[in-house]
């Protein structure tokens, strides 16, 4: 059967390609309301194409998130393997905003091929890597006319605002999600050609500080004697981090747990060059972070404080001499295992009052969060798809964590006790969050044939609802 | 003769103030290059004005700033009073943003008049202080056919953005700008009432502070052990001035020259609630600062330290997690008397550079600066101007400094050894640089009648030109 799905895959390869591009030509970008229509529309793409595979109960879910950032949930199933396991595949149709936009060589929703990759906003995170699901379902479809295991999918369009919609459905219609195993490709492969399954997420809290100095901006005349919003923020900013990279938080490092010995071990064994990393990944003068910990551990294990931006104040061409009133930090926290978001931010915010310079005031909102998960290697899901990935790559699967956050595996996991199996095919200098951001084509394509082969395994798999 | 010019004056209180709200509507934003034609437009306005009141030579000079925010100085002279002395007007055209916006009660260019005052960007800061002059001039000309004195005005179009046009033209064209004193009006009145002459300002090093941390912008899941340019921006500007309000960038102190105590006990004798400082014209929590100085020190005779913004990074509605390669400070020291605004800039720079955090890179960039200034009380213009205002308003004049800076006072003292007397009609509460900017129609009018008498008394005084 396999010989089948994969020679339509292969055959189909520049269709499979042009379709992804048609996607992303789709500025689907959650988190800005004048791109509200674009993100439906992706939405109503993606159904298209779920109905014409040969899907069924394909509809649009609307959310209740909280507007102008609720975006629908794409469902769709095929149930017709009664005594074969069940698999819901997730992934995201939203995207990043694509700014800075002049650093782009190629326009972010014209989708461009250069040396082997597809550049554009959403290539990898994760309109390519949920493409890759679609167009696995679409060719074992396609050879059989049927399925060899039951499916369904549920694609969401908030992943890069926090998913609170997605988050909702899952804790009050566990029902309709019913599922042994969930995949999900919104990670990436160790290094070029190895394959990898993360078993690991930290979890996260995106938070607003904002300071408060006086009912109006003043001149800087006053300066000496005024309090300067600015000045009071980068003073708390610089107390929830040294600048050794030790989060000073009281008590937030001694929840933490720390990764098992073996795991460790196994870290220790991947193929990792720090200064190769350092250059060719981050792109910086020198690696960061608390040194009482490994690269892996700082990424993987540890929590971590990191500023996004700082509205407010004048940001405009030349200079203006003015104290503003008021100052944001947009920052936010990932989460090591065994931290929740509910005691950080509570933990957070009371640190930051009490840290609160003299003339200010401070205000603490916590924007959106995720808790942290592991997932253990053993599972028998992860095991199978372990061996479809060392098929098709030809060489041992690895397993890591990665230091990003996917809400909707924690809840997965709280919700519906769904393990799920995360195989990325991203590659750590795809840019993504960034410009030029890309996706390499031999991954998409390598990447359905994986998920072909993992999903043939595991429907020779008993479900095991009760494990 | 001071009666009928007066006389005039009074007469002609409405028609002055309409003529103000016509110049106000002009939104002559010098930073912005959006308004490089209504600022052109504002230098043509007054230039029309001067020559309507029969002054000569008037014309429009252009600067050689830095282009896009080069805007022309307006000249005018009337030099026919061979034994009489010369005074040089000073005052500026172009006005601060008026940025936020959504925090105006009336529109910033639609002067508007409430409660006795005249809303508007650039009521006071400076258009409806330097009209004043203008008005002074018209009437005595109006009234006599002729002048007392001989007069010249610079009126500049570039203060808000630096003033590096008039500072050049100051420096090379001396002969040009002839005079015995000057009147600058850009100051506030230390209370309603109150006639002020200001003898001291601070200068200042306007700066960017911009730090890299890596090549493009990375997610924020790298966190831990990738550098973030915003935290490492928090943690210098946290180490510039500490949380007490103390600079630390080592020997900027030790240059302050420290008031002279005679002047220090004139500062204790001024009406002054702190209680009522803070909170009426700082509308803040608590006025901060280094403990050691009293509040006139910090805001007159001590350096301080202020951020005005920080562009860059996300800032858009909702969340991005992104670690920004970039942070760009904008933020000025305002220098107390006998600091320089080289030495200054050198120790600030040399200081960044040295504090800059691992795995980041710092430039700092001087965008516009300006000396600090101190005239003595007992200068004989200085003198005559007191006198003026003391019959004016009815009170002693009260000799204070100003924490802000006016570039050319420091320019015309250096390249022209012309005090300059700074008689201001400003009220602590005008809002300058922020939103409802206003004016008190009353100080308007009586600031007219006190440049009037002031020129009277002026044009008796023998000339001292190697004085």
């Amino acid at each position: 059967m396999t010989t089948t799905a994969l020679d339509f895959a292969r055959r189909n390869q520049p269709r499979f390609l042009e379709g992804l591009k048609t996607l992303l030509r789709i500025p689907s970008v959650s988190t800005d309301p004048d791109h509200r229509e674009d993100v439906r529309r992706a939405a109503e793409h993606i159904a298209a194409e779920l109905t014409h595979i040969g899907l069924e109960n394909v509809h649009l879910i609307e959310t209740t998130g909280t507007s102008p950032t609720a975006h629908p949930l794409v469902y769709a199933d095929w149930l017709h393997a009664p005594d074969a396991p069940t698999v819901l595949f997730y992934g995201h149709y939203d995207v990043q905003p694509p700014d800075p936009l002049d650093e782009w060589l190629s326009p972010p929703f014209e989708p461009t091929e250069r040396d082997g990759n597809l550049y554009a906003r959403g290539a990898v995170d994760d309109k390519g890597q949920m493409f890759m699901h679609i167009k696995a379902v679409e060719s074992l479809f396609a050879a059989h006319g049927s399925l060899p295991l039951n499916v369904r999918f549920l694609i969401e369009g908030e992943e890069e605002v926090g998913g609170e919609g997605i988050a909702a459905y899952v804790a009050t219609k566990p029902a309709n999600l019913a599922a042994d195993f969930c995949i999900v490709s919104d990670t990436s492969m160790f290094a070029p050609g190895l394959p990898t399954l993360c078993i690991g997420l930290r979890g996260m809290i995106y938070t607003e500080i904002e300071v408060r100095s006086a009912r109006v901006d003043l001149h800087s005349g006053y300066g000496g004697a005024a309090p300067n919003s600015f000045n009071a923020l980068a003073h708390i900013l610089a107390k929830i981090k040294d600048e050794s990279g030790r989060i000073l938080i009281p008590g937030i490092l001694d929840t933490v747990q720390p990764p098992a010995e073996d795991e460790l071990r196994s870290w220790r064994s991947l193929p990792f060059n720090e200064d190769e990393f350092r250059e060719s990944v981050l792109g910086c003068q020198a690696i960061v972070g608390d040194a009482r910990f490994s690269v892996f551990e700082r990424l993987w294990a540890q929590p971590t404080f990191d500023v996004h931006g700082i509205p407010g104040g004048f940001t405009g061409v030349g200079a203006k001499t003015v104290i503003p009133a008021k100052a944001t930090a947009k920052a936010s926290m990932r989460l090591a295992p065994n931290m929740t978001a509910a005691d950080t931010f509570r933990r957070f915010r009371e640190y930051v009052q009490q840290i609160c310079p003299l003339g200010v005031s401070v205000e603490v909102r916590l924007i959106h969060s995720a808790e942290p998960s592991l997932i253990p290697v053993d599972n028998p899901w992860i095991r199978a798809s372990a061996s479809a990935m060392t098929e098709v790559w030809g060489r041992e699967t690895v397993f890591v964590r990665t230091g990003g956050s996917i809400p909707i595996v924690g809840d997965l996991q709280r919700h519906l006790s769904l393990p799920c199996v995360m195989m990325g095919f991203g590659l750590a200098d795809d840019n993504l969050h960034a410009p030029n951001e890309k996706f390499s084509i031999h991954n998409f394509h390598l990447g359905i044939e994986s998920i072909l082969r993992f999903l043939e395994r595991a429907s020779t798999l008993r479900p095991d609802r009760h494990a």
